[in-house]
């Protein structure tokens, strides 16, 4: 079943590796079907190299297994109460991607410093509270999806695409499973070039709002002006 | 028209890829026709791995489109800024490579700490002045370029032949579009330099003004002598 | 002789090779036969990409060799100190990894920082202390064995496998040789982690005691749930 | 004329290209041959991707040209101070390294800090003094060669076969011009570690002397014990 979403997921699984933003059997990406709404999700433990579309899990929205096979990842939890709260976005990656997981382990948002941060994310990149012993102790990955979406607060989940799980690491999302991988990408960047400018800043310079909104606005508003008509692309 | 000048700025657009300059459809080079006073520039976010020489787009110097095909990038008319300001240059890269982009988010100049940096630039590479919000309102694009002019200020823009736009990254530009990417690799590796030297020496030592003025004159000065006679390359 | 162990332990040094965290000839890895108490070890000198598993030496436990051929690693006391301490250890890995080699070099211990940190180390990694001069000038090799053993103190060794030879580098165990490389990678991954979130929060957040172990149970407890049951992998 | 020397001086430049401590058209090798007083270096901005053995240049002790041919370096003096006054070295290789090249530009010494240093640089790599107005103005390059023979002081060039040019970058040789080259490529990474031990222990822990000397002995004292004996390798 979802054959096609099988595909997508696992080639954007294989995506994170060749970008380097995950390695051993870390990270994890899924989509969603909506109108079932079955989750596809990368499965537990496995190395990325043996990796097909046919290890790939479907789970329904509580995380129950709708299909014999592997094991979801154990961050299935974290998915689905993402999905259930977003009902806007189509795919999420988990990466272990260096710079970004570093704000993460700091638990420091990572601010709007410049043009391609925001031409991708509007406004910081929030980190989510660190959790309370009963909430690791119980239901963990869901608690720790509850904490993205409280991290998102009053935001549109599509003008905050990313959020840090403290002390763990990023966690982005998108319209489709591609969105959120390219997100997962592009933030790694923009950490990276957050924490070099801070070599030369220590607290950043920060950019000013009407910068920051032509840029998110020019490529993702109304109005926008970048890239192809979408008939030409 | 203007194929072989296509074919260049294609090429000098993936240089910039191969040298990990740019990714996903950042970034962009030109190059000028003079005598017509025609320009090639990359279109609006293509990926670099389906651009050909036929995608490159020709505008006039009021960045009017020349012929029918894509939509140029969408900084096509900083570009145009740089070419009407200063008649002796021929191409011209926007790159978002990463430590000049963190000089650029830090809004620092990057300043002069060794001979590699005096070899190719002639004193410290300026930040333009952050544009005003009516500025960034109308002709947003326009007015970067006419800050990029502005931050050269007196000097000749062939011995400060990059400039960084504040809080976005940099340009660089030169009497070829061939020199205008080895002018982008080069600030590449200067600003990493910098940006590490000073982790030994907080604000940077300097260079002594004499060294700098032998160093570049070694290479770019009437006396040069570095490299072969032109005929024997 | 052991002629199967002799090939993991190739391709275990091979494997280090391949993920950066040796070259020259720096680095080395061995297994033991627990059967017999025999250490099968890298030669000394010798370049990786002349290396084969008949260039594996054969020694016993006090580093006596046991077949003809190739004098063992310089470090092969120091596998040995260990094996001798650790019954529970199957292979040891010595590399040159980069940021792991900064922790040694500044004689700090890796914090646990992050959940990373936390799968693979069940909480700081300790640096051995610095060795006395008469503990150079004789058995140099020995005594560094017995300072990491030291270091572990009452800790079990597959809880805490890593420890960081003062100014030297850091040396990874496991159950088996292909555990102790493992380590090996991820343990760079997490000193890297750790000193750019220096960067960001000078003395690092540390993570809470609760998430730790959280984390370390979750891959490697009683009731561990991450990965497929045995059977399926 | 000395075609051997020319293929082993060719493929030592092209070395330092596929260890990334040179691009463009920087860095340069040179060896000598002691019996005629003859230097082999590369020439002066020729690209790596077209250079041959036959493009190697041939210049004797006072940087004179021996056969017709391309222009040397325009270091080759710098080369030529080091050999007239290090009668033990055979080969000699200038990078532009980056991690090195930060310390020079900060016109620090590059200290001990760990064992991978104290293997191959018997204490502190020295920083060159700043050259005089004058010793730039005529006679630049020789200049730079006297200053770095002047920093290695008393020492023997091969117990400190890498210098800091000030502002400029490292300069390392050896018995060979393969020596000269992995002393270049192991005091990059001897550099690189120090600049991030620094972020740990800002001015460094230092290596107590008794550790230093046992590391350098180990390997090229009289009574050295690592590698294989020599008819063996």
């Amino acid at each position: 079943m979802l054959e096609q979403l099988k595909d997508r997921v696992c080639h954007a699984n294989l995506t994170l590796v060749e970008h380097g933003l995950v390695f051993q059997t870390w990270g994890n990406v899924s989509a969603i079907d909506r109108d079932n709404g079955l989750i596809v999700i990368k499965p537990s433990g496995v190395p990325y190299d043996r990796m097909t579309p046919e290890s790939m899990v479907v789970v329904d929205l509580e995380c129950r297994p709708i299909e014999a096979g592997l094991k979801p990842s154990v961050d299935t939890a974290i998915h689905a109460a993402l999905y259930r709260a977003f009902p806007a976005i189509g795919g999420i990656a988990h990466t272990h991607s260096h710079y970004a997981t570093c704000f993460a382990q700091a638990c420091r948002p990572i601010p709007c410093l410049g043009t391609t941060h925001a031409d991708y994310f509007h406004g910081d990149v929030p980190v989510a509270p660190v959790l309370a012993p009963a909430d690791v102790a119980t239901d963990y990955e869901r608690h720790i999806g509850e904490s993205l979406v409280f991290a998102v607060g009053g935001r549109s989940p599509l003008e905050c695409p990313a959020v840090l799980a403290a002390n763990h690491g990023p966690f982005t999302w998108g319209v489709t499973v591609e969105q959120a991988v390219e997100n997962a990408i592009v933030l790694e960047e923009v950490a990276r070039m957050a924490i070099h400018t801070f070599l030369l800043v220590p607290e950043g310079v920060g950019m000013p709002d009407y910068l920051l909104e032509k840029h998110f606005s020019r490529k993702h508003g109304k109005n926008k002006y970048y890239g192809q008509q979408e008939d030409v692309k």
